[in-house]
């Protein structure tokens, strides 16, 4: 194998090869990168058998090849070499004393020589390759915002495998993303561009969290999606990426909302972000407490009392209906607030037990909140 | 204790008092900031006991006081506040039932309320106060770069309690500061604006590193500096920085240093510290492998070979002396090269089995590399 390649689109597609390269794993060859050089492109490919990613760049491949060279360190030469132009060529070296095969692959850029060790493909897990029956498609922006403003609700409790996931779902022209973790729902619902047959899949949250690094904030460009029996593949840019789908059936999310509500209030998102994050100054790990909103008149007085101290804070609102005093974990009313782009918001309470429901008028996103008893 | 002040001022007076608070600490007085309120000033005092710092700022005294805070909360709370004029306000509550008395502080800022509790001082250890008989004056920016710039050289080994404080030397108008770690030197010579007595003293390196972080970079502005019998003091803007000193003799320098030499080689210092940066890209904990200069002709060859790969690479130099091949710890040159404020820099070179002097003509910075076998 020899290449001569733009170090611009090298470091760019490795960065994205790394996404599926695991932070420490079991198996060596989860850690390497396959370096695939044929007809002027060079194919680099990660897999670390739930998420995989093949990504491709354009190059002056004088001999075609593959190799596998380890991630990281691939990496972190690639990003210190001093020219634009890089060289990669493997080389054999059989030891004439054991016939041992000592394979090694020098990258020449400037006057910098490297010669690191590589292995065979042989080993390497390729992706398999699927094709959907149908290709859904959506922007890199929105695909991009629907999975930040959900992925926060995600859990990481693997024994309820469903919940390390998230619910992709379409119905006619609407899709409908969904994460929850037992104490708050984040749903997000997005208008496509044409009617599709319905999809109903369980889509890693890793996946998602990955990806979303991954694709750009371009509203122009698209992302192609296909599902097969347990896959779900994402193709955009030189770039596809496979995942397996979680097994299982996910929650009857419907059952859980409700529009029904008591008391609505108005608040200004940037005021009360503020305010809720104070109170996380007071919040120690030993002593969970909540925040408490007592809503009356046309205020809401935020309090938390803790071990440490107590704070106290009024804000002004816009309210209709029943007053209320009700508690909540101000990590997860952080979560939802950050992640909605509108200044004025919009909550719906019942009453102290009941979850409160943060929605917009068209129902873009809804995000449920379960109260604490305090 | 009631205080009106500047969110601004109390913000920058808690950065340098939490220079002085442990990480963490067995004893938990050590995590608390005094506040000390009278004659319209508040001093804030920290000190873990090998370090101590108390530094003062304007504000509106309405009622003297003085009161423990614990460091980092507050530290988190003032940040956090809306407005830039913040009430304090301590509280006795005495709870008629057990007659505990029950202290907290009120912090407001704008609509914020925090109650945090306080204790009381009498634990707390306030600074001793020392003079010296001469005060020793040096620019905040020279007393800083002459930290930064040897300060990596101490070492960390607690066993050997001198080495992990600088060597601080005054002979006539000379300051000489001089860290070491059994591995190489580092030593910056300074001309100070007058003459003073001799000194000779260790400063412990942790007090050099939080020093360093509180002093400005402003040439103009004064630090002063005078030694007691055990501690030493450093005067500056509103704030006093006491420290023990270590105990001990601390190496005969000079004994270490020569000017012979076989070789001199003369480098560009941006070149020179890539190509050695790099080949940390090979170097694994496991095989502390060293950096080759070969030194021929007017060029060194720098190569690096360890259990994962090799590199190798050419840079252009002036050369005066005999050929010599030798091998170093590439973050040993890495860290002397980058406290270098030149473009062109001179290596002195005896022999492979000698150290390596990089130093000026005027012998403002030396530093001494020992080499490593290979």
């Amino acid at each position: 194998m020899k290449i001569v390649c733009d170090k611009s689109l090298l470091t760019s597609g490795i960065g994205i090869s790394l996404r599926a390269i695991p932070s420490k794993s079991t198996m060596q060859i989860l850690s390497f990168i396959a370096i695939v050089a044929e007809d002027n492109k060079v194919r680099l490919v990660s897999n670390n058998l739930e998420l995989g990613i093949e990504t491709e760049l354009d190059a002056n491949v004088i001999e075609g090849g593959k190799i596998c060279v380890e991630a990281r360190m691939f990496s972190e030469i690639v990003k210190k070499l001093p020219n634009n132009e890089i060289t990669m060529e493997v080389n054999d070296d059989t030891n004439s004393d054991s016939g041992i095969k000592n394979r090694t692959m020098l990258i020449k850029s400037g006057k910098v020589k490297f010669e690191i060790a590589v292995m065979s493909t042989d080993e390497f897990v390729f992706l398999p390759n699927f094709s959907g029956d149908e290709n859904i498609e959506i922007s890199h922006y929105d695909l991009k915002n629907i999975i930040n403003q959900t992925e926060f609700s995600i859990s990481d409790n693997e024994n309820t495998k469903v919940m390390t996931g998230e619910l992709f779902e379409i119905k006619g022209n609407n899709l409908r993303m969904v994460a929850l973790d037992g104490n708050r729902i984040a749903i997000r619902n997005h208008n496509l561009v044409k009617e599709y047959k319905d999809v109903r899949a369980i889509i890693p949250g890793k996946t998602l969290r990955e990806l979303s690094k991954i694709i750009s904030d371009d509203i122009e460009k698209r992302v192609i999606i296909y599902f097969s029996d347990n896959h779900v593949t994402f193709k955009f840019d030189n770039t596809t990426v496979l995942s397996r789908l979680i097994d299982g059936n996910y929650y009857n999310v419907d059952k859980m909302l409700t529009d029904t509500h008591n008391l609505k209030v108005t608040v200004n998102k940037a005021e009360m972000l503020e305010t809720v994050d104070r109170s996380l100054l007071l919040r120690r790990e030993s002593d969970k407490k909540p925040i408490i909103f007592d809503i009356y008149d046309d205020h809401i007085n935020f309090s938390m009392k803790t071990s440490v101290g107590s704070m106290n804070e009024d804000i002004d609102v816009t309210k209709t209906g029943d007053d209320l005093k009700i508690g909540f974990n101000p990590k997860f009313m952080i979560d939802a607030l950050k992640n909605i782009d509108s200044e004025e918001i919009d909550f719906y309470f019942i009453n102290p037990k009941s979850p409160c429901f943060i929605r917009d008028e068209s129902k873009s996103y809804i995000y449920l909140i379960l109260p604490i008893n305090f």
